[in-house]
């Protein structure tokens, strides 16, 4: 393969959805299922999410919060106590009908044994934890209750896209309880950083933090929070949200405790996840036109060495050369963890390199009995042209291997911080926000404008005229913007703040 | 509380299903939920849930096993695949019939938008992942794929009871694709190896293993393995099921590979999963009348601090050696972790002790101003009585820890072995074995029996016949029995091996 070509087709700039499709399938992470807008995440996708699982379990742990497990089923009548949450979620529910198959007229199989009240399969789990919660709670002694739950859930997504909308994803949900208003808000606001510094220092995703407007809250919600990331396409991508859901569930669940003085009061609450849909946006912000670029931080496998095994050669003397290296790269400890470092000695020629880069390997290392002679070896960062590669010396590989990784991570990051920048505009006219969310006849119509910091005079209904005139939407408020004195984009009407319009995801 | 009396009534000679129950109820583990059969697993028993998991994936990993994930949904076409699968799993599945609610005639609501095809929540994944595979493998060079799924299940059961049967659980389930039975068999005997390494190793669980009669075999396999304990009210646990399951699943769900040769076969697959049921067995083995008593190698927590905190008295004095001593134990490497100490400083008298001692804290520590002057500690061991408290120096506590940890296990792993062993007989008789398996007047119904090793013919009706009658099965037919000529315990023919009769759960 020349490196003229690209090794995914169509290329970013040519049909970025379809690319999206097309670097997944390449990379071998996951596929569509039969079963319609569920996904299977394979070996190399479900690695990815382990590191992610394992580097979020861990900072949640530090904060005090427990993991528990709850029940997939929620029965209608939970749904139906907090009246927006239902509102929000009903119209996307997998339903439960029957507890049984049997051998119908025809032959086939079909639903018996009718259960009297459904059950839905939890689309998020504030009802059904926030009842278990009542139960847990009795005082003040009690809370706060800080639980996390790893789960699968479903949402009958009616246009799916792997990893960003599928009707099964994995997530992790928080939910906590505590005796004042203040100290929910302040456990709102410490799992959002959280979640940012999850994005940027793991996933090198630069991401605006902010808080939602009241039409893109979470059903039940009093507050939402969340990131924002900037994809390839200067779409946005929510990629993590974080609720401050005042005494609304409480009231609905019968979440109360008895104070200090006696007294009886309902909790105050927050909800807080992430999903798989983490997998999406890392895939959008860093991939090429060649594949994944993974971040080496949570890469499955940071390095991959490749022995050139020639026939007629010392084939064996070059795998012990690769064995050794391997053996010392993981004795190598990079944040903590030792390197994680593969072998890939298939007999397949030149399709085993880009396999390699279509997967998003963050160090790719040829080793063939020239550089053995030379005790060096020879790499590829995938953060940089295949041309680039270059000869170093053994020792030098090992010793440095941890500042290479660093390099690369901080490489995605500005990279992608860049990108950010260089598509976001202050806007203050209508005539220049209307034509930069119009894809000129130049451009793929896929790619165009980006984050739009304009004012906004509050109003649901600007928000809404310009939902429907452009499908923009405010990603959010954001929380380090600076007062400052402006005119609503929309309806000329004084406001006080800019905030983000977007595309989005 | 005094020593006489016991944390949990009733005891397990009074009431053992009861006992289990509020066993599970005061160590705070888990609790039924308000959906039918499905249980909240709380933060206690999901840390130790989380330690197995932990455990596990790395054996699994280490033979080359890598992590996946499969749709949570099944299509009825996909079950009915495989004719004697679908006979087995379609009296108990969660049918998903609608994909959204809405306002009924009376208000409420109900399901709507029915799908064309109805879903099953998965019981198990062999037919969903086999279709994953049909796809993924075209070649020999693609063989062996070795894939497995941390996931929840559901089984629609009649009757549950909490971690041993409930409608939904959280297990592990190994799905593997060979060239040849050979290998497939060699794959299905090296998963139950590493469950009983599990059972014996870490939860200190005697197991036996050894292959299921046909009528106890997994829908569709043509070999099921099994590892089973002796509880303590002598019934069986079936604690972890290896299958190899031939072509079965290969030619339904057509997985078909190119040969060597380039001809086309179908390939050998495997299954094999454990679940939270294994959290039940640890319970009812290891527990006695104050608690559970929990293996020190799975404990979430393997030594509770409990500083004596008087008021008037140097209580900080008090805190800061108990920090100290804390820090200390955690710097100890316990097979390769820290040691896992919580300390416990809440002011509820003498009730802390007894939480810990229910909770099955394997040691437990009180910490006084009487003993910071000897320089000394006060402990308790979960597994011996409580009188037997005993001090000890802070130095030599530090040092020894470890060990006391290991004797913890290894008493724990013993006491199950013998009580195995007691309560094990080779039986020839028919009026004995009947008698073995009838509970006498002077004892709780709930207990008695045990394993008997008795001769069977190999037929069907005899163990349907003493199915029947005692409602006693066969556990299976141990893989370390020597051949040995005897007579079938039912009808007298010829028999060259002894299995295993019992009561089981």
């Amino acid at each position: 393969m020349k490196q003229e070509q690209t090794a995914i087709h169509p290329t970013r700039s040519e049909n970025y959805p379809q690319w999206y499709q097309e670097v997944i399938k390449a990379s071998d992470m996951a596929e569509i299922s039969p079963v319609r807008g569920c996904m299977v995440i394979k070996p190399w996708g479900y690695a990815l999410w382990e590191n992610i699982v394992r580097i979020l379990d861990g900072m949640f742990k530090e904060t005090g919060v427990k993991n528990a497990y709850f029940p997939l089923f929620i029965p209608i009548s939970f749904l139906e106590k907090e009246a927006e949450h239902v509102e929000g979620f009903a119209k996307e529910c997998a339903v439960v009908t029957h507890h049984k198959l049997e051998k119908g007229e025809t032959g086939g199989l079909v639903p018996a044994g009718k259960l009297t009240e459904p059950l839905i399969v939890r689309p998020t789990s504030e009802t059904i934890i926030g009842d278990a919660f009542s139960r847990w709670i009795k005082s003040y002694r009690d809370l706060p209750v800080l639980i996390n739950q790893w789960a699968n859930v479903v949402r009958w997504e009616m246009r799916t896209r792997i990893f960003l909308r599928t009707s099964e994803f994995l997530w992790q949900e928080g939910h906590t309880v505590h005796a004042t208003s203040q100290e929910a808000m302040e456990r709102t606001l410490m799992m959002l950083d959280l979640y940012k510094r999850m994005a940027e220092e793991y996933l090198a995703m630069p991401v605006l933090t902010g808080e939602k407007t009241p039409s893109e809250r979470f059903p039940g919600a009093e507050t939402t929070t969340c990131i924002e990331a900037m994809m390839q396409d200067r779409k946005a991508l929510q990629a993590g949200t974080s609720h401050f859901l005042g005494q609304n569930f409480a009231m609905a669940s019968g979440i109360r405790f008895q104070t200090a003085e006696e007294t009886e009061e309902y909790g105050w609450t927050t909800s807080w996840g992430v999903s798989t849909r983490l997998i999406g946006g890392l895939i959008m912000i860093h991939g090429d036109d060649n594949g994944i670029i993974l971040p080496p931080r949570v890469a499955p496998a940071q390095v991959v060495l490749l022995p050139i095994l020639r026939p007629g050669r010392a084939q064996q003397t070059v795998m012990d050369y690769t064995h050794e290296l391997a053996a010392r790269l993981r004795q190598v400890s990079y944040h903590g963890n030792p390197v994680r470092v593969e072998i890939d000695d298939r007999d397949i020629g030149g399709a085993r390199n880009w396999d390699w880069i279509k997967k998003g390997i963050p160090v790719y290392v040829e080793i063939g009995p020239k550089d053995m002679e030379k005790d060096s070896v020879f790499l590829g960062r995938r953060d940089q042209d295949y041309k680039k590669r270059f000869s170093m010396s053994r020792d030098r590989f090992v010793n440095e291997i941890g500042m290479i990784l660093d390099d690369i991570q901080k490489s995605l990051f500005h990279r992608a911080l860049s990108f950010r920048k260089e598509h976001t505009r202050e806007i203050d006219d209508i005539d220049s926000f209307n034509a930069f969310f119009t894809p000129k006849d130049s451009e793929q119509p896929e790619i165009h404008g980006g984050f739009a910091l304009s004012h906004w005079c509050g109003s649901p209904d600007c928000e809404q005229r310009i939902k429907e005139r452009l499908n923009v939407t405010i990603r959010c408020i954001p929380f380090d913007g600076s007062p400052e004195a402006g005119a609503c984009i929309e309806c000329g009407k004084p406001s006080v703040k800019r905030v983000v319009f977007a595309k989005a995801y």
